[in-house]
């Protein structure tokens, strides 16, 4: 901490006059300080654990569209106030909703046993009775696409592919798209069904939901992922030669339109209240664990970042602003609503970031800001140094929930967490409590405090329009 | 493996006017250069993988009197017969039945969430509208048994008790008398039903099931383990002092009279071959999982082991019997059928082992032979060295089908394997194949085939009447 210390007085001193010099944006020694303060704070305080032990105890899971939602909904409110925000309101956000119904299914012949399977997002049941066909596999979502015409006809599709582990998370973006467009491609082959591997990275027997999406002009077949020992197990089957039929039942069904909400929590700032700092995760969760990691977690993390700088004996220059986003996982429904709500005074976002990628340590922080403003964003970078983080790029995505925004222009950050273990958990009934260490927690908290605080602080912005 | 030869060496140098003078049993020196050549061989042969892949695959789940448990019947016949047995035959073993049925639980107030549970082994079923009471928690079965008469009266007993890792396994005992005996305390205490935290190490969202008991003068209650996540929830929820409403809803009932059997595959002796050294596993396993670990494994090394030495030009002295043991779960069945069965010829039995503790690395053997018998029962262990196993006592267990002949006198044996994690997966879901390591396994065949090919070679016995 020491010598970080000392590399912040020397860079201080350089950066006063280029400051002045250029107009560029900047930080005051004092509230680099104060950065500081909260950073060391933030570390011994368990205030974001104390939240996702709240919010999953409490609630649980609250999938979009379920009582889980609206008593998710209830809970944020009503922990934004006890926390001391000065504003709370919430913001309505109406979509489709989606029911899960019975899940199950079984191998047939050869080798009679049950699998343990989960319906993805937004797919159709089967008939009450279930879907029996035989099994055809494809390695990749891309070899069913390159299969000839009628390939799949009459058959449950079986992609094999098994997402890969990494830090950053980048193995799921290859392993994805057979959840995504599997059912589709499938149907397009003839198949009257699709089972995937869950796109995970354990050897759980437990499957993986998430978001699938049919096409208007192509049947819609029933699609649901194997957790990765039942893929395994099928996939020996079929080495055997003989046809595998399987049974699949599905009770998934859509359900009504419903009207959930934003929740919103703000430090109202003392100099600049109308622009604010944009932090935040996102409310809603699946069905099957109870969201600890995906999002409940960010939530906490926030929300006590947030919380830490209400704290001070004064209000920030700007606001913060802490968002629980509705329905992100059903398609960022709530960060589009925020976005088309509040399109006409976006320059009011001083910068936005989400954090939405389970409760592993930050280790990286990436910006999107405005070219002068880059000096700022890597002073940022270094308050956080002493937390083994280090500067990225200025590539940042900021987080789903950001997308929209960031689309419109607004500047984000990304404060990269390690999520080697996050794809062991994601979607499945295994997304609880224990799997989050308070340290980890901690950390990630301290950095959004320095976040938050310097960005709220700041003298000029990171820039309105950001490519 | 050089240092251990040249060991052996000096030992075998030693041992041989011993044996001349006392005629205590002994070792030949060329049926220890076969023991040592088999001992290797056994850690290239991944035969005992290709065993427990086929009956995990084939097979699956097999609890005791379902289908699964006819299919493994007919699976172990025609796998022994396929890898060359001499003798391969069956005996029956009679048990009454039990099937779980749905087995649900959610919490009703004051914070709605499920909660993911199964039933205990011969549990009875609630009323098909489940039953709904307050939970009333205890740390201990101890705790419970000492709490005052109608403690808990009308309510759900949940107790919180979380079993220990330990390499030896030695968590379980402490650990396994609440799900044996929770539902007769709770009720002797005035409780409608038990919740018991998994008798599990893991913290993963699945239940594990095993044998609960009921007494003939206490009222039968429903009996189900929460997993280790879930127990936590409620746990958590408990904490905030309010009443905690829990519905369960199991629809386990007793089946019918039901027989399976023994299977048994015999490389018959040359010189002895009523003689029999007698190792195996069990064929049955609980209903969650694919019984991979849980005793696919157990199975799958014994059975390895014995096809090993009948791929020798010769067979041994004495016969190798392998047993895949019937309904093991459910009370050791399938060994006090065989103790019965053949209780007027047990002093055929050299010596027997059971391997049922998973597929870790074995990393000591015990013994329980008569003194004399001590230095052969020791130079085994030194053969096993290479292997990084040690010699333990003379006290060993011998495995639980073997705990009806070891009460009887017989010798046994217990090459204790690595459980560190055996009870993360024990009759849960997740006992698959993906668990198993095959080194592991082939380390544990090459014990195996070492402790059965030296008992069958081996001059005078181990004895016959063992404390």
């Amino acid at each position: 901490m020491k010598l970080a210390s000392f590399a912040f007085t020397i860079l201080a001193l350089f950066h006063t006059p280029l400051a002045t010099f250029a107009q560029a944006p900047s930080l005051d020694a004092e509230d680099i300080k104060i950065a500081e303060q909260l950073r060391d704070e933030a570390l011994k305080s368990s205030k974001g654990y104390a939240i996702v032990e709240s919010l999953t105890t409490e609630v649980g899971p609250r999938m979009a569209g379920t009582p889980g939602d609206a008593a998710a909904v209830k809970w944020g409110e009503a922990k934004l106030k006890e926390l001391g925000f000065d504003k709370v309101w919430k913001e309505p956000v109406t979509f489709p909703t989606w029911k899960r119904g019975v899940e199950t299914a079984e191998v047939i012949s050869p080798y009679p046993q049950p699998l343990v399977i989960t319906a993805l997002g937004f797919s159709i049941g089967t008939a009450a009775e279930g879907l029996t066909a035989e099994i055809k596999a494809y390695e990749t979502l891309e070899d069913l696409k390159n299969a000839p015409d009628n390939d799949a006809k009459g058959k449950i599709v079986f992609i094999k592919y098994k997402m890969k582990k990494a830090r950053d998370g980048s193995g799921y973006g290859p392993a994805v798209s057979a959840r995504g467009s599997g059912a589709v491609e499938a149907a397009k082959k003839g198949a009257v069904g699709i089972l995937i591997r869950s796109i995970g990275t354990d050897s759980h027997r437990m499957a993986h939901t998430g978001m699938m999406r049919y096409a208007d002009d192509v049947v819609r077949i029933p699609a649901a992922a194997l957790s990765a020992p039942d893929a395994d197990l099928l996939e020996n089957m079929l080495k055997r030669g003989k046809p595998v039929e399987v049974k699949m039942t599905l009770g998934a069904r859509d359900g009504q339109e419903y009207t959930s909400y934003n929740v919103i929590g703000e430090i109202t700032g003392s100099e600049k209240p109308e622009e604010y700092v944009l932090i935040g995760g996102h409310l809603d969760s699946w069905d099957l664990g109870t969201g600890a990691l995906d999002d409940g977690a960010g939530v906490a993390i926030t929300t006590a970042a947030a919380e830490l700088i209400a704290r001070l004996p004064q209000r920030p220059k700007r606001s913060i602003r802490v968002i629980m986003w509705a329905n992100e996982e059903q398609g960022l429904v709530g960060a589009k609503a925020y976005a088309e709500a509040h399109k006409n005074d976006l320059n009011n976002i001083i910068t936005g970031a989400e954090s939405d990628f389970g409760a592993g340590k930050i280790w990286r922080i990436d910006s999107r800001v405005k070219a002068d403003a880059l000096p700022v964003a890597k002073k940022i970078a270094e308050i956080m140094e002493p937390l083994g983080i280090s500067y990225g790029n200025n590539r940042a995505g900021g987080g789903p929930d950001l997308i929209p925004l960031r689309q419109l222009g607004v500047s984000v950050f990304s404060l990269r967490q390690d999520g080697t273990d996050y794809f062991d958990y994601h979607h499945t009934p295994d997304d609880t409590l224990d799997k989050i260490d308070k340290a980890a927690l901690d950390q990630n908290t301290a950095a959004y405090v320095v976040l938050a605080y310097l960005s709220a602080q700041m003298d000029g912005d990171f820039g309105t329009d950001i490519e």
